[in-house]
């Protein structure tokens, strides 16, 4: 397996990361996951233009154009021979010594690795509302793709426990936000709706693919709108999946519906 | 500069941490820094069972004893010729292929590093309350200390931006929490009392000494709080900082008080 990291195509055993590099001590990073088709990575633009919206928000400085980075996504899919699956780009803040404040000059390490297939079955999700840990919509990393997904991995580990395939996760407030890696959508009354940025949703690319191209619109949700849903789907990067049953009570009549896969063929 | 990694003590220039491992890609990972004075780490016990209550919570099978957790503390002091300083001890989920929920076999990544001195300015701290982010109470990551240190670093890189050394950071219902890598301690009518850890206060190792030795109680405590007190401190395992001012202005009389000074002494 090639990985790239800092501009260099490598062996993956011959990638090293430094001990006193920020994203592995402190979680100081930011990452996508991109999907590519056919040889062609999908919604770069949009991918790099919410990595930069991220280092904005965190104060770290990007010193790679797109068009580098783009280069470099590319250079790692044909260095595995991959047409189709899923790119991830890292960018930590680099190697440094103790404390929080970043140094003044930091060096970014820039990692992308690349995995052949989606990494996601395209079957049907049964979820389960997370009760171990809630998202946290007060901070802005809530509208960040960061590597701090250790809220993620507990509801994830948690839905594996409870026999489920998925989770969804409230905020603070005791309203839905998303899953653990993926954007909630519901059909109510004939509406396609979606929990707001504001509520703790990850702005994902498909997402906003979604909203634009789909018509769906942004609307806070709770729990108790999974019952009056006639049908569920959930979206990231590697695409739409159907959701069809929440604490084993199915959405609608259980089964995907003509909703989504309409919204699948307009999107995907 | 000798590094500890996975049971071998050898040369930081040749510790290599795989680009996979979830630590680095997903914050998968907690850590420990510990004091070392006279060549003798300090509430070892303390630090080495915070640990494991965190492993318990993330699910992280930790194969190594306690005993061999210490003697690769105390091999990597001697192998830096540090007597007084602070060493960390960083555990990870360790490398791993795509996906939030952990392998059914995971090897962790263990690693100790060490740096002389403290680390921390003995001076008192001015504070401001960070704006920009809210520490969630509502997840059991709040009381972990895990790598997801980013909400932190927001608050303390505002802290800079507003000229100050510190950000206090409230929980999302308001309240006074911690600092970024502090817990905080106010003394208010005589008593001394610190934010309970279900308002969000990490269980700090020198927390639980203040509030066992010290006689330190627990109690919800709001930003006007600060107005109220006589004087306050902050405390992690490095020891005991003078709290003299937040959002400039000043804390009692604003400066260092007599309470402090007998807390440390009985602590320190």
């Amino acid at each position: 397996m090639m990985v790239h990291l800092n501009g260099v195509l490598m062996a993956a055993a011959d990638a090293r990361i430094d001990p006193a590099d920020r994203g592995l001590t402190l979680g100081d990073g930011l990452f996508e996951s991109l999907r590519a088709r056919d040889g062609e990575i999908l919604r770069l633009d949009a991918h790099l233009a919410r990595l930069r919206a991220g280092a904005a928000v965190i104060g770290l400085p990007l010193p790679m154009s797109d068009e580098a980075l783009g280069d470099s996504l590319r250079e790692t899919l044909r260095g595995n021979d991959i047409d189709d699956g899923v790119l991830r780009l890292t960018v930590t803040r680099g190697p440094a010594g103790r404390g929080l404040l970043p140094p003044a000059s930091s060096h970014p390490t820039i990692l992308v690795t690349a995995a052949a297939q989606g990494g996601q079955p395209p079957g049907p999700v049964a979820a389960v509302i997370a009760a171990t840990t809630r998202r946290n919509e007060y901070s802005p990393l809530s509208r960040c793709k960061t590597i701090n997904y250790l809220d993620n991995i507990l509801a994830r580990r948690e839905a594996d426990e409870r026999g489920a395939d998925e989770a969804l996760m409230l905020n603070t407030a005791g309203r839905l936000a998303e899953t653990t890696i993926a954007n909630l959508f519901l059909v109510i009354g004939g509406d396609l709706v979606t929990p707001p940025v504001a509520d703790g949703a990850l702005p994902g690319v498909m997402r906003a693919d979604v909203i634009a191209l789909a018509g769906a619109g942004e609307r806070p949700l709770a729990p108790e709108d999974l019952a009056r849903a006639s049908e569920a789907f959930v979206t990231n990067s590697l695409g739409i999946r159907p959701l069809v049953s929440v604490d084993r009570a199915p959405i609608g009549d259980g089964r995907p519906g003509a909703v989504t896969a309409k919204v699948a063929a307009i999107v995907d």
